[in-house]
């Protein structure tokens, strides 16, 4: 289980969320208080959107808490959406390439949650992928494998249909294992222009989600726990919800995978 | 505050007591149980006796149970003499010369505690160190610095005593400061024939110090926290002690620091 | 193109081979003369053979020239099999997963060469391992993923075969794909007990490949470029050669690959 | 013997200069053809001006040429003023505090060349610094102690006396020490407004030193070493310069050390 954070609005010093608030991404880093576990030193990572359609990306093993060139970082960047994430390993390595947030083109993508047996399915699913997606796979998580599934079924188009189907394949992939799906979901992501989240499990509970309004800038955020207790209202998303945030306002609709699109190919 | 734990008898598997137990030095690196920090993940360390008369270093700043290196290493040495330790930065970076065991020619140290106050008197203790000891410093922890002055109160000689009169070196130059000494002090160190700790405070409480017979091996463990709570007769040394650990027993003495053999150079 | 020396004897310090010579294999990571880029920065690996069947390994993304772990860990074990790697990236990115040798049970690799087109045929190679090779697959490397194909050809019970077996895997796959085999082959490779090594091209230049008989500890190396000019007496192994180094001697055999064992399944 | 690259100008992407030229920053960190070693692969670093007066720092030990976290940040990063540097150690260890930029306040500062003998005269170097310049001290290079004795002559009121007095304490320790000065000093360096750089020698050859206008935003480079061939007009800017770019135009003026404003204290 991770911790993540993430921003829409007028640009903002990354600071002013990463780093500066008292119960910070940062410092969450070392005592988070809704996850499972709360030390999440197993890496992190940046994504923001500057002057180009693409977005840039910083992620490193060392904790979050112990990296100079994050703070750095974090103290001159000014960007108007971005994405930041802590990780507490589920499973995979402690590498640069499973630290979130992912990107493909213009889209970002971080996760907390896990899909339940995943080394049982996991090559089914990356069987599922098209050659452009698989090619695109640079390492081991189930996270970053959901997310190029979520490339493959029309993100651009319907990124909340794109959720849906991807967790489609990953329930077929499962009952085709002889299992029962355990997939708990609490992700974010965008292409550049709005930010979506999601909350989502299959079975008993969902990571928890919140978003606030934020003070400076005039923007929202979206977070997987508030990272201050004062001066914001932070509002619990429910489980099952799919949050739009676009630069004129945030819906919240009700979410309930679909149908894969796609047969697995096994 | 940092987790430490060291270990002199038949050469065992560094595994046996680093990896593998319940409550292992890994373990505690995520999650303490009588540290100030559940969390030691700012760089661990390795120093062994093998072949040679001066000790192997394996030093890293992932958190320790990142490492598949330190698994691998752990799984294959065999030592009859080693320190291994796990690191909450009180201060410092968190860089590989800032890791512990610190090493001098045959000579290995690790710590758990702090030296208060030392952002003010760091110019004057690096100050009072020789040359040949000011060349050998490659970091800027006050644990390093603390064994660099131990070096050169002749340590060979008189191991208890050299502790002694670098604790009086540090006092002095607290008192210079203008402030009280608030020194705290559980180390571990070794020349490669004994196994030498101490456990003293100048103020309050001193972190905690225990020792056992280890099953396996037929020798004896030192540790900053029991690594298992089974099995092992584990024996809280008393503040303000001295263990000495030899191939033929442990004495443990009273330690009462002496005056400064050497005045602060000011 | 990379790096590599590996021996078999009476147990030597690593450093006598590793970091010692005047060309060892640390300055031939700063400035190899035969290799195709005299730079070898992109990491370098250890796997070496001691009190347990399965080898120890310690591997890094640092240039193996500054890290001091590598040093003092060469400096301390001895083993009487070993295998020791400098990285040149023909195209995988720098991280430890990435980094050689690989081990897989008793067994460990390294390679100096590439498989060219691998970009095409990579995921036709992944799709044709069984199961359990698929799962113990970390990196992204052809080399890894040729080392997966070896171990499911009779690797224990016919070593040549099974390098055999595993070309001819590639070179059906590039045909397949619709180009001229290119695959570069200079490879080092053990169970633990016989030292083995092959070189070979299915074009033009195979990399080079050298054995001599080391003076202390009355050992061999194979190696991919000698690492020193006077004392020894290399003898340049022929292209299409499999070396066989065991306690009782060295044969140098022909080599050419045979037919797939198993067909790509596509 | 290091590689650099400075920009002052209209902001453009740090890519332009730092990884886009066919023979970039980046390309020279594998083969530089200038400099004394091909290989600058012992870390690297950027300091830039954005939105703050200080500027933002990023630094790694892994060669330039292998972090995709770089390449990301050059791509998004736009800045009318910064610094990069990719280093061949002439003695410290690889590690972050190591690498250039070093930074101080606005100021930020990087170099090519050493100070010969430093290892004898470094002490003395450090003990001359004021308590406040000594406590910013990080790492262990002659160029970080050689910047923090430069922000202690009147960096920001007299930025040329400031190099030429810090030399002067260099040569005045080095005649203390016994051996003839040897100091060579290719630096740039920067106030967030301005941009300085320096070409000296105290014997024989100094490192060089080349300027160009920016065709892109109408900026100039100071570089140790042209990053294309062609399309720009490389000038050579002879030893024994002092050169100063701002906004509104560059001059290059004769660079002689003057002598120390403040005598070392031994």
């Amino acid at each position: 289980m991770c911790r993540w954070a993430a921003y829409l609005g007028e640009a903002v010093f990354l600071e002013d969320i990463v780093t500066a608030p008292c119960h910070s991404l940062i410092a969450q880093s070392h005592c988070a208080q809704e996850a499972k576990s709360p030390t999440n030193g197993d890496g992190f990572g940046l994504a923001w959107y500057g002057d180009r359609p693409e977005p840039g990306l910083y992620r490193d093993i060392l904790p979050a808490w112990s990296d100079p060139n994050l703070k750095s970082l974090c103290r001159q960047i000014k960007s108007g959406l971005f994405l930041a994430h802590v990780r507490a390993s589920t499973g995979g390595a402690t590498s640069r390439m499973n630290c979130h947030p992912f990107i493909s083109g213009r889209w970002s993508f971080m996760h907390n949650g896990q899909i339940g047996g995943f080394e049982k399915i996991r090559r089914a699913l990356e069987n599922s992928l098209s050659d452009a997606a698989f090619d695109q796979r640079e390492g081991a998580t189930d996270s970053e494998l959901f997310f190029l599934m979520m490339t493959e079924e029309d993100l651009a188009g319907d990124p909340q249909g794109a959720v849906s189907r991807a967790i489609s394949r990953v329930i077929d992939a499962s009952r085709r294992g002889g299992f029962e799906p355990a997939l708990k979901l609490t992700a974010a992501f965008s292409d550049g222009q709005s930010l979506y989240a999601v909350r989502y499990t299959s079975d008993g509970h969902a990571p928890t989600l919140y978003t606030s309004a934020f003070p400076n800038g005039g923007g929202r955020c979206v977070v997987s726990e508030p990272f201050d207790r004062d001066g914001s209202d932070w509002q619990a998303i429910p489980p099952s919800s799919f949050v739009t945030i676009g630069r004129d306002g945030m819906s919240i609709r009700p979410f309930v995978p679909a149908a894969a699109k796609l047969a697995l190919a096994v």
